[in-house]
């Protein structure tokens, strides 16, 4: 028997090693309960995660209702703490019904390949979220990934397609339009309204992702659906994170009642997950009953993120101009990159660094997060860092 | 335009008709906080989920770490308390190192994902969780679905690989075989020293998910795998949920230091998805710790298990001896099984009720989860009520 045989994870130490040399190795750093850093790299864009009545509603939870839902939303998994999130979530979305997930990893494997299928085709925005792309390998269908934030590139995926099903006589097929609704990376916000229209124009259900929308935009943080006045469209369905602006865990599908019941009776990762823990469902409804009574925390994120665009443009710095609450720096390199968080961090500034495989056409950046709770002092602070240490082109 | 173009999801309504007929539709059933019915049916197998300890440690954790992560383990989601936990599960399993995900279907997703990919061969056991069966998909591996607890069937699917690359000349490809430690619906144990030491004989890598074995097998409950002897070994993964017998919420993958690492860089299931909320890695720490301090806990459940198993079949119903926590009991029909669930719930317990498409064989049953903390008078109430509701078969 050969030695190789012996090792059946050798090929991992060769992948290792050229993560290595291509200085792309990730290290967790774990916090403590009390950082002294400034935080602008969470997606706790309104600074939720730690408010006091959002941590007490939590620990609230656990004791009424247990440390975890202890088992499927279809057996055991479901409280009358999880309808009580559905329902107010779905009215403040302006949507019939809604469910929720163990995170929104989960919420959009369900919705883009229980609304898709073998016979279907997905036409999948080329910057979308890892979750959406998994969604699509999951469903099975033709996957069409079509140019980033470009309607008439759906347009002509959609085309193709009905073309073909008119060569072939067939029947018309299923399609699904898959966008996020904010894009993670740049912070850039998709054309939703043209998205709409295309895809009704040719029949095709629409799923946005709003997990970078939700809290942030639309009237009083609804979501950038509800702000391109489709929230309750009988054709549209919108998946959402209670990890971000709500501060918890968990994710959310949002649409016609008639797509919800269909999720709970044929998405996997509903029906073969536990459910989420009460802890994390008493935050996220807190967190959204707090957004509801202050509705100006929205507006806030927003004003936050132009006014850290706005520095850092003015030193020079190539910034993306925010739609929401992500502001995107670029770097030169991803060493550069790397270089440059670790910078910041040591000035007392923790900022993201994306950079291969994370970023979808290789440029690596610096990812800020705008929380709405920043001070101007600490968002001058945060820009003096970032400009200070930033590294020569 | 024809009028179906107008409806994107007119095909859920037909979909809906024929669930409707077969008598195959579900419904969301959420409990109150207090349910007088008596538990059979949830995965809380340690009855922790609602101990004191447990509860205390989740609302101690949210009210210290916040009520969610904030963001990916690789930015800001790993806090002091994730690598804690994942330290003594690590220990308590006999594993040299632990990676923690927001639910136990992330972790599969992860395990098989992260350690086949395209040009690799994954044996998977037939009746392997929807988890594990979405992680081969995602894998694009070639995926050779083998029988059920057949050890032989095993070794011919990676016999098979082996000829087929000496004839094609080709390097030897990475190979996985994977296997629930317990399965869900029939609670049967795997054959895991004899799987072990066929995917050792052909190099092969072994990926175990402790879903029902952890807590529950294993000197006091260490799992499975801890069980065989194989706990530690450099050529086995262990996957496993933090949200049945730890009464949490949460998955994690245990192994190799090297894999963990590989799993931290690779997986997108943990880089691209929000850190598991702080209140249940704190309830899952605390369970952790007080089964460590109580290991009688897991042999009790077995003895429940045992004990109701055996007052079912002296009444002559139709149940599989519990390898582990779960009891099934077989149902003529999913008529009749929905039927004698909703008797058995109308009777003050609550059962798992399973049936197509969740089985994989097609026959429906009752699944019973015999939890340690059941008194005798419980199991003895339980056992005559679903003798009691039994239909004709």
């Amino acid at each position: 028997m050969p030695q190789d045989r012996e090792d059946a994870f050798a090929w991992i130490d060769a992948q290792r090693e050229r993560r290595d040399r291509a200085g792309l190795v990730r290290r967790l750093s774990p916090r403590p309960a009390d950082s002294p850093l400034l935080d602008l790299a969470s997606n706790d864009y309104l600074g939720l995660a730690r408010h006091p009545e959002v941590t007490a509603a939590a620990a609230a939870a656990a004791h009424r209702w247990g440390a975890g839902s202890t088992g499927s939303r279809l057996v055991t998994g479901s409280t009358e703490l999880h309808t009580t999130l559905e329902r107010e979530l779905a009215e403040f979305c302006g949507f019939e019904a809604a469910l929720v997930f163990s995170s929104g990893y989960a919420a959009n494997l369900a919705a883009v390949s229980a609304l898709s299928g073998r016979d279907a085709l997905v036409v999948s925005d080329a910057d979308n979220h890892a979750s959406l792309i998994d969604g699509c390998r999951l469903s099975r269908a033709e996957v069409a990934v079509v140019r980033h934030a470009d309607p008439d590139a759906v347009r002509k995926a959609l085309d193709a397609n009905e073309a073909d099903e008119a060569d072939a006589g067939e029947a018309r097929r299923r399609a699904l339009v898959v966008s996020d609704a904010v894009f993670s990376v740049d912070g850039d916000a998709a054309p939703l309204a043209a998205l709409a229209a295309v895809a009704r124009r040719y029949g095709a259900a629409l799923v946005v992702d709003e997990a970078h929308g939700l809290g942030v935009l639309g009237e009083g943080g609804r979501g950038a659906v509800h702000g391109a006045g489709l929230a309750g469209a009988p054709d549209v369905v919108v998946t959402a994170t209670l990890s971000k602006s709500l501060g918890s865990q968990g994710g959310a599908v949002l649409g016609p009642a008639r797509v919800i019941e269909h999720l709970v009776n044929s998405a996997r990762t509903f029906i073969f997950d536990t459910g989420l823990n009460p802890a994390a469902v008493g935050a996220a409804l807190a967190s959204l009953r707090l957004l509801r009574r202050e509705p100006e925390r929205a507006a806030r994120v927003r004003t936050v993120a132009m006014g850290l665009y706005g520095r850092l443009t003015a030193a020079g710095l190539a910034a993306v101009r925010p739609d929401a609450s992500v502001v995107s720096v670029r770097a030169p390199s991803p060493e550069k990159a790397v270089r440059w968080a670790a910078d910041c961090r040591a000035a007392g500034l923790m900022v993201g660094c994306f950079r291969p495989p994370s970023v979808p056409d290789g440029v690596s950046r610096l990812r800020l997060t705008a929380r709405g709770d920043l001070t101007e002092e600490q968002i001058e602070e945060a820009a003096d860092v970032i400009v200070r240490t930033a590294p020569a082109a």
